[in-house]
C-alpha cells in the first residue's frame, strides 16, 4: 500500500472524504478544519487539514491515540434550483463580479483559494439576496485582485456605466480585497454617478463556514439601494458579524492582512454603517441619489509608477523611470513628504522632461506639508506636487487619471489638488487617527 | 519706500521684531504664530506668520481693521551658563545627536526648520535633564532623517557601543522622526546591549513654544536609566503632554505626518509607558539590564531595494534591480503578501541569480501568509521569503543586515525568519489592530 492508500483507508473507516470539515484530537492538541487531498506520492502517513486561520496542518495518523470526527460536509458550491424570476415591485441592482475571495472557492486538492464563481453563482449561493432586489449579474473578469491593472479599472467603469444607463438603481462590484482600495479610488474619479456604486469582497472564501462574504454582499445590496450615490467600499466594521461600514472609495485602505474589518477610512470616518441591509447611522455628508447625471471619464495614463522612499534609495531609480518614458511618478515619502535631498536634482530633471511627480506620505495618516522643512522646500522648488491628505494609493490612482486629462504640469497639479470625489479634505482630520 | 520698509515701519510701531510670537486679528479671522522675515523685493504689504500647524500665512497690513499684538519673544537658542559639572552620585547617560527636529531650530528668515543644535546645546536648552543623570554628549552628525543611509546606522551603532564600553548606563539618541523606525530596527539587529538604547525625537522643533522635544527627551533619559535593556523609541503616547510610550525598536512605525503621538507599535503594545522620567506601566516582557554582554554586529549590505507593488507595476522593475547588482529585494506586497502573478518569472530569475526576495504586506498590520492563495503558492515556489509579521520597514532593514551575515539564500531565509530582537511574534497579534 502507498502512504496515500494507508491514509485513505483510515479516512474511509472514519466516514470522511476530502473537503469535509473534521476535528482531530491527539492528547492535548485539537485541530478543526477542512480535510485536504494529498499527492499520490506522499511519503508519510499524515493527513492535512486547512485551519480557519488559513494555515494547513499535518497530523500523523499512525498513532494509537488519534481521534477523528466529522463535523461538517464538504460545502456545496453553486445553486441548482429554479431560474431566478424578477419581481416587478423590487428595484434593480447590478452585480458585477471581477473575482477575488468573495467569488472564490477552496481548491480541496491543495488547500489554496482560487477565483471560481461567476456573479450568478454568487447570487445562487446567497439566495437571501433575492428578498432585497431584482438583479442583473455579470462576470466581467475572474482574477485575484493582486493582478488588477489600470486597464481593468477602465473596463469596470464602462461596464458600470452601461448598467446605470440600462436602468440599474445601484451597482455592487464583487472584488478581491488586495487592491480593492485602488479600484474604488479609480472608479471614484472615473464615474460621476446618480446611483450608489458599492464595492465589496471577503477575507474568507464563500464556501467556508467562517466566510464574511454573505454579510458583506447583503449589506452592499442594502447600500446599493440606499440614497448614498457615491463609489464606496462595504465591508465588516468589526470582527463580529454585526454591522458593515460604508467607506468613501477615495479614503479607504486595507489595513490588516487577515481581519474581516481590515478596511478603514483614513483621516475620516466611514460615510455610514449598515445592518441587515439598512443604513443604521450616517457620519458624513454625501452625494444623494439622482443629484447628478451620469458622467464617465475613463481617460487614464498607465505609465505611472508608485515609488516608496527608504534609507538608501538612489536617485538612479528616478532616472530609470524617466528613461523608460514614464509620464508620472507618485512618491510615498517619509514624514510630511520628504525624500533624501540628494534626489532633488533628478526630480528637477523629471520636471524638465514634463513628468509629473506627486508626493504622499508613508505615515498614511495626516497631511503632506512640504513647507515646514528645508528638504520639503527644495522639493516644492523642483515642482513636486503635494498629495495633501490623499493616501499614497489614492494619490497614485489620481495621478494616472490626471495624466489622462492633461499633459500640462500646471494643469495636472491643479487636478491633483482639486477635490473630485472626497479625496481631499480640510486640515481638521487629526482627530480620526487610527480609528 | 519699498513694501518691505512699509511693513517694517508697521511692525516697529507695534513693537515686534522678526521671530517674535504675535497675534493678528482682522474681523473674524485671528492668527497666532511666529513673525517671519520677507525678502527685500517683496511686492506687497503682507506680513508672514508661521502658524503652529507648520503652515505660513500672509496677512495684508494695509487694512484699517487689522490688530496686532506681541504674545511672545523670539526664543533664545542655546544656553550660555556655567560649564556642566558631573555629580558622583548620579548614573551616566550618553546623548548622541544625529540631527532632526528634536535638535533643530526655525530659520526665521524663511520659516523652514533646519538641523542646528549639537547634543550639548540640547542639554543646555533643557537644563532639567541635569537633575536625572550625568551626561556624555556628542554630535555624531547633523542631518534631517530623510537623508539617513545604512552607512549611518553602522556609525551610530559603533558610537553607541563605544559609549557602553566606556561605562555608559544608558544611551539616548536624538534623531529625526521621518526614518526613526528604520534606524531603531537597524540598531536592534546590530547591537545586543546590556543597557537601554533609547531613540527619541520631536514633531515640533525645540525652540518653539509647542515643542514636544523636552518631554520626549526627559522620558527618554528615564528610559535610559530603567531596566529595559532593548533598543526602543520613546515618544508622546497621546496628544497631551502626559505620558510617553516606549516602543520596541523593531515593531514601531511613524503613522501620522504631524501628530505628536505619531509613533505606534504595530501588532503589539508599547513595552512600557513613562511619566516624569519614571516607568508607570509595563505591557510586555523585555530583556533586562545586564542580562547579556555587549555584542556588536554591524555587517550590513546596502545594495537592497524596498519596492511597493501596485496595480500596473511591471516585472521590468525587478529586472532593473537584478541587472543593477542588487543583492536583496524587500517587496511590500498586497494583502497576505502578493504581487501580480506575471511577476513570478522575474522573481524566479532573482532567486537563480542568488538575490534574496522578502515579502511583507502594505496592510502593515497582520501577518504575511503565502499559503492561502494560488499567487502566494507560486511566490513560495519561486523562493520568496515571508517576512511573517514584520513591518515592511523592519523587513527591509533586516534583509540588509541578513545579507551582511551571509550570501547563502537558505541561511538568509533562516535569519529573516528567526527572531533576533522582538521583530517576530506568534500569530496571536490580531488584537492589537490600530491601537
Amino acid at each position: 500500500m502507498t502512504y496515500k492508500e494507508i491514509s485513505k483507508s483510515f479516512l474511509d473507516k472514519a466516514g470522511v472524504t476530502i473537503g469535509d470539515t473534521i476535528k482531530v484530537s491527539k492528547g492535548d492538541i485539537e485541530y478543526e478544519g477542512i480535510l485536504l487531498d494529498r499527492s499520490e506520492d506522499a511519503m508519510d502517513s499524515y493527513i492535512v487539514i486547512k485551519l480557519d486561520s488559513g494555515y494547513n496542518v499535518g497530523v500523523n495518523i499512525e498513532s494509537a491515540t488519534i481521534e477523528l470526527i466529522k463535523t461538517g460536509e464538504k460545502p456545496e458550491i453553486g445553486y441548482s434550483g429554479d431560474e431566478i424570476v424578477k419581481d416587478p415591485n423590487k428595484r434593480n441592482v447590478s452585480i458585477i463580479s471581477t473575482g477575488g475571495t468573495v467569488s472564490s472557492i477552496i481548491d480541496y486538492a491543495t488547500g489554496a483559494v482560487h477565483p471560481a464563481f461567476t456573479a450568478e453563482d454568487l447570487l445562487r449561493a446567497n439566495p437571501e439576496l433575492l428578498d432585497l432586489a431584482n438583479y442583473d449579474v455579470k462576470a466581467l473578469y475572474n482574477i485575484l485582485s493582486e493582478n488588477m491593472k489600470p486597464e481593468y479599472w477602465v473596463k469596470a467603469a464602462e461596464s458600470i456605466a452601461d448598467d446605470i444607463n440600462e436602468g440599474s438603481d445601484g451597482v455592487v462590484i464583487a472584488h478581491g480585497t488586495d487592491t480593492m482600495h485602488y479600484t474604488s479610488a479609480a472608479l471614484s474619479f472615473m464615474i460621476r454617478s446618480p446611483v450608489p456604486i458599492v464595492i465589496t469582497g471577503a477575507q474568507r472564501s464563500s464556501d467556508r463556514p467562517s466566510t464574511d462574504a454573505f454579510l458583506n454582499l447583503y449589506n452592499s445590496v442594502g447600500a446599493a439601494l440606499s440614497d448614498i450615490a457615491e463609489v464606496t467600499v462595504c465591508m465588516h466594521d468589526t470582527l463580529n458579524d454585526g454591522e458593515c461600514a460604508l467607506h468613501r472609495g477615495t479614503k479607504v485602505r486595507k489595513m490588516h492582512t487577515s481581519r474581516r474589518d481590515t478596511f478603514r477610512s483614513i483621516d475620516t470616518e466611514p460615510i455610514a454603517l449598515l445592518k441587515d441591509a439598512e443604513i443604521t447611522k450616517t457620519n458624513l455628508p454625501y452625494i444623494k441619489r439622482n443629484e447628478r447625471e451620469l458622467e464617465l471619464n475613463t481617460a487614464c495614463e498607465d505609465k505611472v509608477a508608485l515609488i516608496k522612499t527608504f534609507p538608501g534609495i538612489t536617485e538612479e531609480l528616478i532616472d530609470y523611470h524617466i528613461d523608460k518614458g514614464f509620464r508620472g511618478i507618485a512618491i510615498e515619502g517619509t514624514g510630511l513628504g520628504h525624500v533624501p535631498d540628494y534626489m532633488v536634482k533628478t526630480l528637477e530633471r523629471a520636471r524638465d522632461e514634463n513628468i509629473a511627480v506627486v508626493m504622499s506620505s508613508q505615515c498614511l495618516y495626516g497631511r503632506v506639508n512640504m513647507n515646514v522643512y528645508s528638504t520639503g522646500r527644495l522639493l516644492l522648488d523642483a515642482g513636486v506636487i503635494s498629495a495633501l491628505d490623499m493616501t499614497p494609493e489614492t494619490s497614485y490612482v489620481k495621478l494616472c487619471w490626471a495624466l489622462g486629462q492633461s499633459d500640462d504640469l500646471d494643469e495636472v497639479k491643479n487636478i491633483i489638488q482639486t477635490n473630485v470625489a472626497g479625496e481631499l479634505n480640510e486640515s481638521s482630520s487629526q482627530k480620526y487617527f487610527l480609528n
